[in-house]
């Protein structure tokens, strides 16, 4: 083939992308969003911070958004899905562990019992992910996770924890993508669960992935070097450990930031308090009947303080009502 | 204007582009490295990972390259340069503290003792820096740092640090990242003190700048959240802190790697043993005249295990020698 003919199709085909970006444009880049303050607060950051030569202009390399997963990008209740990981963990291991039955949070564990694994700031349930996910390669967690994913069902929708993620936050993370944002998980979860299917489920690469850390050391499996996660954290990435590992990891800081908790408090406050533009927002757990109703007494989730700075702060932080503001929660409701 | 107009212009700035990229293609893409086997191995490489539909090819997202520093992208003689800030800070900061001209390692560092500094397996450096880049916000270290370069002299070629770059290696940076690689630094440095100046000389983004971290704490300055770096050490990204590095910031492992000494023995290693074509690559420093010549037995910069490592795997790893494969070594010498 020449280099003229090879040329003349490369021009068609751009041709045709820059039809396709012409059209997509004009279509509602949220169409699980209800129209009202939300939707709206949302794409006009977006267009202020895009648009070229306008007073809130934002420069592709500092268009960073951070996400916190739990509770924000997909769901958290009756308890954290990594929680759940971790209970099948205990199950899994329990044979060479028999002291587990009758010892502290592995008792827990089996008998299921969310109350006390999320008691006590949730040490419990760090405790229990440190055993149970510690011990394994990056590869053999990796694996792991991936193996639960497939057989697991969450207890209420009988669905693969997956399911469970939010069709508006989708189209968010596409939205921001689209304008030539980076999309980056900040999430207390621990970083290799998240790894080992967020990338599929969000399209966030691995690069873009943080949470918190096991201490990890360099090992040899088989004559080839691996990397094993000890039983120990090395950084639980919750609260004030927010805008710590957005410094270390990202080192800018974010102009857009979304999470449902106290946890995300830091997080919120450490984006918004940057100069120009910025947008901080809550999703806000109001849906009992398609999800669920929480916030300031809640043991999961807890919002409290983060609400009633976003009540004081209305000109850079909004709140995300999820009964108001979301057309569907889930990508299955779509199908049905 | 009409949108056709629009479109026919686009299509030419496109075919402008096309033409463009077709020259540079053709033109040399390292001009500051002698033709033979080194400079033929990296473009046989990146032609072979590149090549769409070839045995060899890899997707741009995982076309990951990750290089050391000192050493490896500047100089690092007669001592890492980055000591020679934290001798600075010392001066600097001794009104207030008397007591270190009695006190290892600030007397060290006081009367220039390059020599003790550097000793211990660098624990008396990594102290000192402790000691004296702890304590400061992460915008008060960019801001010291900065000022630094700005005043600071090379003491052989009376210079500025950052003139001390490596041209043939600022050309590689550009030809990978020209074939969609991403380049990220790995390096023992401290890695707000790279931050500070490696955008600007390398063009590698913050968030791909990988370093040594002091601990960090959250703390407000005039009601505001700001960053507090501790005067103690979180993590030093040096050895096998490099692949556990590379998995916990990057989350792939790379296909090239770049070092000098045997601080990056695991980085290559672990980059060299993953499936597929990969490249590890050793910066010799052979060339006493231009730079300087140093390998097993030098305390800084000390290669002594990476290289008999190279020998052992010529298929997978390469050594630069610097005075054979370098036809400049610093940006001003093209200036002459």
């Amino acid at each position: 083939m020449s280099r003229i003919v090879l040329r003349s199709r490369l021009l068609q085909a751009i041709l045709l992308a820059t039809l396709g970006i012409t059209s997509a444009r004009s279509a509602d880049p949220l169409p699980s969003w209800n129209d009202g303050a939300t939707k709206q607060r949302i794409v006009n950051f977006v267009r202020s911070v895009t648009t070229a030569g306008g007073p809130d202009f934002v420069p592709v390399s500092k268009r960073i958004a951070t996400f916190d997963n739990d509770g924000t990008l997909w769901s958290e209740q009756p308890a954290y899905f990594q929680l759940q990981f971790s209970i099948h963990r205990t199950r899994k291991l329990v044979g060479s562990h028999p002291e587990w039955r009758t010892t502290q949070p592995f008792k827990a564990a089996l008998e299921n019992d969310l109350a006390t694994l999320t008691s006590g700031n949730g040490k419990p349930f760090l405790a229990l992910t440190a055993s149970t996910c510690g011990g394994l390669t990056v590869t053999e967690m990796h694996a792991e996770v991936g193996e639960w994913l497939k057989s697991a069902r969450h207890p209420r929708f009988q669905r693969p924890y997956t399911d469970l993620v939010f069709q508006p936050m989708l189209e968010l993370l596409a939205y921001l993508k689209a304008n030539q944002f980076k999309n980056y998980i900040v999430s207390g979860g621990d970083l290799e669960f998240m790894r080992a299917w967020a990338t599929r489920v969000y399209g966030i690469p691995p690069e873009r992935i943080i949470g918190s850390r096991l201490k990890t050391r360099a090992v040899q499996r088989k004559g080839k070097p691996a990397l094993l996660r000890l039983q120990e954290f090395e950084f639980f990435n919750n609260a004030e450990g927010k805008p710590i590992s957005i410094r270390k990891f990202i080192g800018r800081r974010p102009i857009a930031a979304f999470g449902n908790s106290d946890g995300d408090l830091q997080m919120l406050q450490w984006t918004t308090t940057g100069s120009g533009k910025r947008l901080g927002a809550i999703v806000h757990h109001t849906d009992r009947k398609r999800e669920w109703s929480y916030d300031r007494r809640s043991r999961i989730g807890h919002l409290n303080k983060a609400l009633d700075e976003a009540a004081r702060n209305k000109n850079r932080w909004t709140v995300v009502d999820m009964k108001r503001d979301w057309k569907v929660v889930y990508p299955f409701e779509l199908a049905k």
